[in-house]
């Protein structure tokens, strides 16, 4: 997988639209609904920046732990571009996730991740990397629609010595991450036991767990994380690090990793 | 309703936990599952910082036009803090949000409005407000867990002559305009025809959806808009306006309302 670079830039151009906006040319995000179907059966819809949508809807799924593999998947020919038809069968029923109500306890953050957290593999140990390095994650993932709309939010995916691997950027920041995750799950780099994931903004529970169901031991943000995200990344041994900023970035949990 | 002071402080304190982060005391945003129920069937789960769970809920159904007035709710005692109790019956079947599989188009924003947009009444010609006053109202949306940790969002309600009502902070975006919205519906005041929303992030679809569901016909944020959120707004006719910073904003829809 090389640097992106004509096929992400070819992607790019459909993540916004220029519009007049009090007499001037804006670029503005694009933002519209996509359905992710299963076997022809509605499962969800999500609000999305269009592009790479087979790889948002297989790594929603991967995350949610309905797949374990890559699918077929496209978008309908009835609907234009809103919706996604991916074959199944799905590993479990997908109904709500599954959210017991007897065994929660409400202030206890590890009774609230009994209650939603996706199931996911142990991380390896591995690997380990250089705190300024991952400090300077941020400022390698290549953000061309953010420069040009202020609108998205992007996920990228690196190697431990820093590089660049694949980056995506939607008006979602699952979306982005999803994404990723689908991306790699297609070119078969999953589990992501040798890479670090890098996002735009906050880090909460969900991107967590979507770093963790992937494999991937090291999740890196710009912005701060919840306590249910340090939590989940306590839970599951996997470094959490936020605030990755001018050259500093705080480490919340498996500092085991970091050099 | 006065200005926010020992009730809004008061419920700041439960918005972060102090948590030890390498060596050193950071204050972290609180984030947890929360569970809506209404006549004890579960309907939804949502990442929440806990607190105004009541009105989180209440302006949730509001807003996905579930309700049209205020309900009894109360967070559920088996459950601590992790449900909350609304009393039914909802206006319809909650099932999925409508999104028409036959007359989608997938390019352009009307179609997908139609299929995912929720009813609204239609909002009033005034208030107008000057420019100024408008680019200022973020710095008058007081944010204290945001000072302190980074990692929530807020949405304050203001009166036409820039008087901060009401504001709320969440992990979610979404959250803290539904606790808003539902505190307002608690106190009498919708639909909202003489106030201004102001939020503290991007201007996603389902941000202009709710202001328009609640009939507040003005909302600025800090941040960008996405192409279905000027497009919502423009079909509502609300006044939509972002990147309200350093004294400046750009208006992307009803600027009849800005002086």
């Amino acid at each position: 997988m090389a640097e992106p670079s004509g096929q992400q830039l070819a992607a790019a151009s459909r993540l916004y639209r220029e519009l007049e906006v009090e007499g001037r040319r804006d670029a503005v995000a694009v933002e519209e609904p996509l359905e992710v179907r299963v076997d022809g059966e509605p499962l969800s819809v999500t609000m999305r920046t269009p592009g790479n949508d087979e790889e948002l809807a297989l790594g929603f799924l991967f995350g949610e732990g309905l797949i374990s593999g890559p699918r077929r998947a496209g978008l309908s020919r009835d609907l234009a571009a809103n919706a996604i038809e991916v074959e199944g069968p799905l590993l479990r029923d997908p109904g709500r996730r599954r959210f017991y109500t007897t065994s929660s306890c409400g202030v206890c953050g590890k009774g609230a991740l009994e209650e939603v957290a996706v199931v996911s593999e142990p991380l390896p140990p591995g690997p380990r990397i250089e705190r300024a390095l991952l400090a300077d994650l941020p400022q390698r993932l290549r953000q061309p629609a953010f420069e040009r709309t202020g609108g998205v939010h992007a996920t990228g995916l690196f190697d431990p010595a820093g590089r660049l691997l694949l980056a995506r950027e939607d008006v979602g920041r699952h979306n982005a991450m999803d994404k990723v995750i689908g991306r790699a799950l297609l070119d078969g780099l999953l589990p992501l036991h040798e890479h670090v994931l890098c996002v735009s903004g906050r880090l909460s529970f969900e991107l967590v767990q979507k770093a963790a169901v992937a494999g991937c031991p090291i999740l890196v943000g710009v912005g701060a994380p919840s306590t249910l995200a340090i939590e989940l990344a306590a839970d599951r041994g996997l470094t959490l690090a936020g605030f990755a900023r001018r050259g500093r970035v705080n480490v919340y949990s498996g500092t085991e990793r970091i050099r």
